[in-house]
């Protein structure tokens, strides 16, 4: 009866690729390293979609499409931007049955399209600033792929945009963060450490990336957004200038910030368990499945149906009245993680209640139809607290501060992968050292750092920062 | 002050693209055959897909996501299709320094993605139908390029469904094409000819091909949607099958239909004018422009703001607030097509009335403040009624009913370009001999035919068809 996946404890590997498949989230295809998002995995981002969208338009962003192709040489206009991508990009050198005059590889970002575009459109200081977004897909042509996490195309928004001045600028490269992670933590119930990444781990071209770290239920980090500040260096290659108030010309100051279906990862790994998915209600494409008991009997489908359409007002819902017994019922809506079920039968109808389950903790509660809103509501509220708490207990209890690489070792040995907190002196040597020591990379320099201890964990100097380090996806 | 565009008497191609660029709907790149679509092109494609998603959703369809690239063996599938795309496909061969194993092809369309998935899924009667689309970019290696009407990439949804039975797909070929015809009538204001395309005209792999045909302000035809049927073709091509209720092995039978980013180009051909753009109210990013006269005098710029505010509760609304001379802020807007101008000076105020001006016929109407929702809902009606009776006057106007050759060349000659409705007897030698003879091509056989005579326009025996010719873009 129970759809069998593999249990997390034994294999959370093969827990995650089981929930993939098993909720209808994605199939594989004769594209190696690309995935198909079934229509159960793309409500889930057509949901946090519109969610982000209304948060960057609300902070006065507006959507453009760039051309999905960039030339050669345009890709090589910002040396460290080529140098960092030119390894993973996937080109394309006929078009139709004749070769390309200059090849054009696949998007795997755009800043060089936007520069491009930048440069034709902004002239003066009334041109700024120009605030950005771009929903679309791009290619990295990865080596070892999974589904959501690291695959050759993957959907995603990438922010793109100019400023005046490198203080509004930076300012924008927070504001982002600071949304990205107000949108996990509230919406997909998801904590998250707010961090800048070190020099090695910057993006290429960036003058500074900041990032979102969140820890999986297996004590994986896994780096769910990132904002970056460019200063003015793409500006420069790109002769992207304009004149200010007092006539002088001027360079912008830019920044890029983007998040993927990564997220659809982050979740399945922030909140499943053994029955399968655990979905947010804020992005769950089903919020409250009904399930009639004894629906061959009188009134109860006629029941079960009016409180779908008084819920339907307010709610995401989906009515289950098919042959399948109760019991795949259970299960089929476990696995696919829906917040709320709600159960009906003639007893219930009686009464005038119904019992409401929810699916992190599977509670009962038997709720009086005249407050079935109400109820309903509150549940999807305790879901999502639920599920934050329990994400945020996890990382607590897999959250070491180190003082020597021994203790690193030690932590990880006796509690298991997790976030490591330890100082660092800032050299990229020790960085490197710690990694092949204890096996856990630098993650970030968290925004707020505390002072764990005034030495670098590594080599004993003068520490600088304190920095999460973690095995990561 | 007036914004300078061609007049498009004088020269409609080039004040076709004037328009595209000086209403800020497109800038080109360094990537030749591709446009950048900016904010306010970009926002009239969200107001479309917010429009049909939610028609599409009404019927029954999920949204899904699949790979952008096709392997070569995978589109060589179905004989008919891989014929039709391979000449306009761009190939990938190289990931990152490695060259592919397979080349792989930039999706131009996705049917063989889609029946590879569906032979993975489907199974029984219990799994059909399935109903999907998708909303993506898509690649054809066009020759000669312009905005929206003929892109090397541009974006589109791309409906794809599989049906127990013939009849139910052929049910469903003709619902999509109500629905395209439905949304750009009455949403766009562009009247449409529902027809079916000829044998040699088919889409590559299709049985039949539905098509929805407008005619531009220019007299020449613009295929604004296809839906096809496809019998069961691929399904065999694909083995794709299911066990019925009888338990005997089937194959389903198959449609797709799509629409694009060329609904832009169709906006602007049906309704513009030498001020520039007018957009249908249903898909304007703004609907109504709030205009303070006299903007520094007492109390001018508070009354507009609350004029902003009441409307927003109902419609897409800008104050423009900004130093700007009227003058500039008139053509301005006009230039951008905003269907209802909103003018509000001390005066207006005083008599707790304001001006509203219809963008398409710059007519004014003074209406009191207490009424301002209802005018202002009746005037983008008005606007809505008014565009569409203007293109249909159009197409009437040019719509020559032709018996003979001579007479498509005289109407033509006389008339200038338009829709030919003329008989044909149903040879592909006819057909070509038409466009050889006259410059229009068969567009479409209309759903609802006319008896115009009995014989075919060119050869002289038997008609069977009543056929709309054009020239088309």
């Amino acid at each position: 009866m129970v759809t069998q996946i593999t249990s997390m404890d034994e294999n959370f590997a093969q827990w995650y690729t089981d929930i993939c498949k098993k909720a209808d989230l994605i199939d594989y295809s004769s594209v190696k390293g690309c995935m198909i998002i079934r229509p159960y995995g793309y409500a889930i981002w057509e949901n946090i979609q519109k969610n982000l969208d209304q948060r960057f338009k609300a902070t006065g962003h507006e959507n453009v499409y760039m051309p999905m192709f960039i030339p050669e040489s345009l890709l090589q206009k910002e040396k460290d931007h080529v140098e960092g991508f030119a390894p993973e990009v996937a080109w394309v050198t006929h078009g139709g049955h004749e070769p390309l005059t200059e090849r054009l590889c696949v998007r795997p970002t755009s800043e060089t399209l936007f520069c491009e575009h930048f440069a034709n459109i902004i002239h003066s200081y009334r041109d700024l600033p120009k605030l950005y977004n771009q929903w679309c897909s791009v290619v990295r042509w990865e080596k070892t792929t999974r589904p959501f996490l690291r695959s050759r195309e993957f959907l995603w928004q990438e922010g793109h945009t100019m400023h005046a001045t490198a203080q509004e600028a930076i300012d924008e490269t927070v504001q982002q963060l600071n949304e990205y992670a107000d949108f996990l933590e509230t919406d997909l119930a998801i904590p998250v450490i707010k961090g800048r990444k070190t020099e090695s781990d910057k993006f290429a071209g960036a003058e500074a990336t900041y990032a979102i770290e969140a820890l999986m239920h297996d004590g994986k980090a896994l780096q769910a957004g990132t904002s970056h500040y460019f200063g003015d260096g793409f500006a420069k290659a790109f002769d992207i200038t304009f004149t200010d108030k007092e006539n002088k010309m001027c360079y912008p100051h830019q920044t890029s910030w983007g998040v993927t279906t990564r997220m659809i990862g982050a979740i399945i790994m922030s909140h499943g368990d053994d029955n399968g998915l655990v979905l947010p209600p804020a992005v769950a494409p089903i919020q409250v499945v009904i399930l009639p008991i004894a629906q061959h009997k009188e009134g109860v489908l006629e029941k079960a149906n009016e409180l779908k359409n008084r819920l339907a007002k307010s709610f995401r819902v989906k009515l289950d009245d098919s042959d399948n017994s109760a019991g795949w019922k259970f299960s089929e809506y476990e696995m696919k993680g829906i917040p709320v079920r709600l159960e009906i039968g003639p007893r219930d109808i009686e009464n005038n209640v119904c019992v409401l389950v929810t699916r992190h903790n599977r509670e009962k509660t038997v709720v009086s139809l005249d407050e079935l809103e109400t109820a309903v509501a509150a549940k999807l509220r305790e879901v999502r607290d639920g599920i934050y708490a329990k994400a945020l207990a996890n990382r607590e209890k897999k959250t070491y501060s180190c003082t020597t690489i021994d203790e690193i070792n030690e932590s990880i040995k006796q509690n298991g992968e997790g976030f490591v907190k330890a100082m660092w002196c800032g050299e990229e040597e020790c960085e490197d050292k710690v990694k092949e020591l204890t096996g856990v990379g630098s993650r970030c320099i968290p925004l707020v750092e505390e002072a764990l201890s005034d030495k670098c964990v590594c080599c004993g100097k003068p520490a600088k920062h304190m920095v999460y380090w973690a095995v990561a996806y």
